[in-house]
């Protein structure tokens, strides 16, 4: 079956579960053997996630070690939590064994720190042991926590063919070669060669006659935003890195920087959401109330200011009502046009597209709001004034009240993100109901100063 | 200069685009020159962006074609077609023939049809010309949209000697080396090697004898999004396209698909904000406003509904003026949960972490809603009954319709974005103001229902 060329159409059935819930209620190992040797691990990844953890606990004890440690990687990270509480230090050390140093340290990193050590001692190979140690001491946001140690390295001083010779020994533990780092006596990273480089040259070439002397790097306590940008800007599919004496330290692979990006999409769009921290759809009621609940109560503070403030113009309510129609349209436009302003500017900020000149942007800003405002007010003056029989005076403060809370919203979204960049604090987060809730607040305000001033209650 | 190891720190100061700027002024091509040389070709394209078009213009004629073509591939896409624009379909033909064929096609098909024909007629090499003509014809959107014919493939029949002879030719044409994919006679993909296993293999053996069998692919008319989701899933830095036959047709690499996630990202989130077409904070006031005014329009109208529905009620307004107080509450609130359940089910379908089960997960946001829904009402309770002096039912009202409202809004936000999904439309556009607006209203109505029946105006 694997030797068929077929298009990756696996597809996660409730007959495959079933199927595989089956094999193990009669316990056939053969059978789970063979009907699993057929997929991916990242499908047989996607089967255990949906089996309880008894049941996929058999999977994993039954499956060997090289398939059940990149199987742990693709899980689901809760139920991989799972997963690893029940399995001995002695197991979990036997899948690190399997498993690239990068990934071997980020698993370790999850586990609660007694364990952490107790995983450790129980590694045989000693310089796996030694590189992953290594690795757990950089912070998982800088390009140490994402580096791998393996990589092929060659010294200037050989040949073409001694080095194809020892990069056969070194490429068994790599499992894509990107690129050939060449460093010199001192382990300093001075060029790279690719393999196609390598394999056109001649055999008896020194490698200091054919490598490249330019090659990018990036030091190993670089942000991790800044290495994806990078290597997203230079369409780079690996990056040495290397320490402040530039002597190399590992390598950053694309794929990795694949998962950091999803990562920095979803948290962007969970916070322009008013969501805090990483749920998803399958969490429990708790974790998604936690994740929730906060950004509901800052909602809610909002909502009881904007009560105060209408209650203090309460002359206003009395004298005319039809003010208090409108309040939902008011609050809603200052809403939307808050986070369209942030969203703007917060991808902006992102793409740096966006140069430091605030007050030419906020100028900006506040003429495509009095173009929107003029367009939307003009349309509620015809309603308001037809549909509503406002007066005349009315209509007026409507229209200029959303003009002005339009201006407002679109300045206000536009600034406190580039204020909090400037701060350095992820402009990400005033987005979404933080913005909505200012903005609420302070275009009903707005509205009934405005009223106040021209209809003088 | 370009010797030196350096971290990647190439920052775009006023000072250098000054600089550049004097030397295009004074003609000092020698100078330009010079001073771009150290510059990566991203770099470059940053610095053009800054610069006005006849600017721009001048150092495109004066840097080599190899280096302005990557450079147009980078620049920010209206600089682009503005550059375009003054370059003859000579010129242009020249640029693409430096270019791989997915990048030349994609430059292409950002032309005018009639001047596509014009540049595409200039261009010199006939197998280059005959595969852009190729990729030209796939939608933007599908696996041959975003894939470049410029591989590395052997035949079956092929010593490893021979091959590696081989492939140091058709290897020139190609950047990066992923796979080297094995083809029987017929240009059936029957499987793959790595260049690694190549220089591991002994000279005289036949790619028949160490090929690996079992190789991913895609179809040319998968969706993109299908690719991107595959690459991920299986961590492929390189995929190869088949037809229906499974004739080898070109291959896809990562960095392709960083681009399409990136896009994809953007969009969700734009989206999310109430943004409709692709704007940067760049865009000129108009295209803002195109982008911007159509949500804003939604949300008026959905004010004007709130408007309707409060005038609808206004015995209660006369009767109990405290409820208007608390129109912002609720509003907001509806708002603010109906975005967070629609972003978490939008991000589920992206993620496939959301399997079919819709009144499962209906019922789970409904006993969310439920403990959100206790949550907010508890403290709104004390607040209006302290600070607010609302009677027992007013309060009473209140809760009971933020309970029902949150209930509401996380119901709809849950259904709407699966209800567009199955029905085939992204569920993305469903966030946002459109969610906002929609919970705005029925916020509105509930409140009012409920105070109809409690306190019977």
């Amino acid at each position: 079956m694997a030797e068929d060329i077929e298009n990756i159409q696996f597809e996660l059935t409730d007959d495959l579960v079933k199927q595989v819930e089956n094999l193990i209620k009669i316990n056939d190992d053969d059978g789970l053997n063979q009907l699993l040797a057929d997929f991916h691990y990242a499908d047989i990844a996607e089967i255990l996630d949906e089996l309880n953890l008894d049941e996929a606990m058999y999977v994993i004890k039954l499956l060997d070690s090289e398939t059940t440690s990149d199987i742990l990687m693709e899980l689901n990270e809760d139920n991989r939590e799972k997963v690893l509480r029940n399995l001995s230090a002695k197991e979990i050390a036997e899948e690190i064994q399997e498993l690239d140093t990068d990934d071997a340290a980020d698993i370790i990193a999850e586990l609660p720190e007694e364990r952490q050590l107790e995983v450790i001692s129980n590694i045989q190979d000693e310089e796996h042991k030694a590189e992953i140690k290594e690795l757990l001491a950089y912070h998982e946001d800088t390009a140490g926590g994402l580096m791998a140690k393996e990589l092929v390295k060659v010294y200037e001083t050989w040949t073409v063919g001694g080095c194809l010779r020892r990069i056969r020994v070194q490429a068994k533990d790599v499992t894509r070669v990107h690129s050939i780092y060449v460093v010199n006596k001192q382990n300093k990273l001075i060029g790279r060669l690719s393999l196609k480089d390598l394999i056109v040259a001649k055999s008896d070439q020194k490698i200091s006659d054919i490598y490249i002397t330019s090659v990018d790097s990036v030091n190993v306590h670089d942000d991790a935003i800044d290495v994806v940008r990078v290597m997203q800007k230079y369409d780079l599919e690996a990056i040495p890195v290397i320490d402040d004496n530039q002597k190399l330290l590992g390598r950053i692979t694309i794929d990795d920087i694949v998962d950091v990006m999803k990562e920095e999409a979803e948290k962007d769009y969970q916070l322009a959401a008013g969501i805090t921290s990483d749920v998803e759809a399958d969490d429990s009621i708790f974790e998604l109330t936690k994740a929730r609940l906060p950004w509901l109560l800052i909602g809610m503070f909002g909502g009881i200011g904007a009560a105060s403030i209408i209650n203090g113009f309460s002359d206003a309510m009395v004298k005319y009502p039809e003010l208090m129609l409108f309040i939902p349209l008011i609050q809603a436009t200052a809403g939307n046009v808050g986070v369209q302003s942030s969203a703007i500017v917060v991808q902006g900020l992102a793409n740096d597209t966006i140069d430091g000149k605030i007050l030419q942007r906020l100028f900006k800003e506040f003429l495509l709001g009095l173009v929107n405002g003029l367009a939307i007010a003009f349309i509620v003056l015809l309603i308001s004034h037809f549909i509503f029989k406002t007066t005349y005076y009315e209509s007026l403060t409507i229209c200029l009240a959303l003009i002005a809370v339009i201006i407002m919203a679109a300045t206000i979204g536009t600034f406190i993100p580039i204020f909090l960049d400037k701060r350095g604090i992820d402009p990400a987060v005033a987005t979404g109901p933080f913005i909505t809730t200012s903005n609420d607040v302070f275009g009903i305000l707005t509205y009934f100063l405005i009223a106040k001033l021209i209809l003088g209650f």
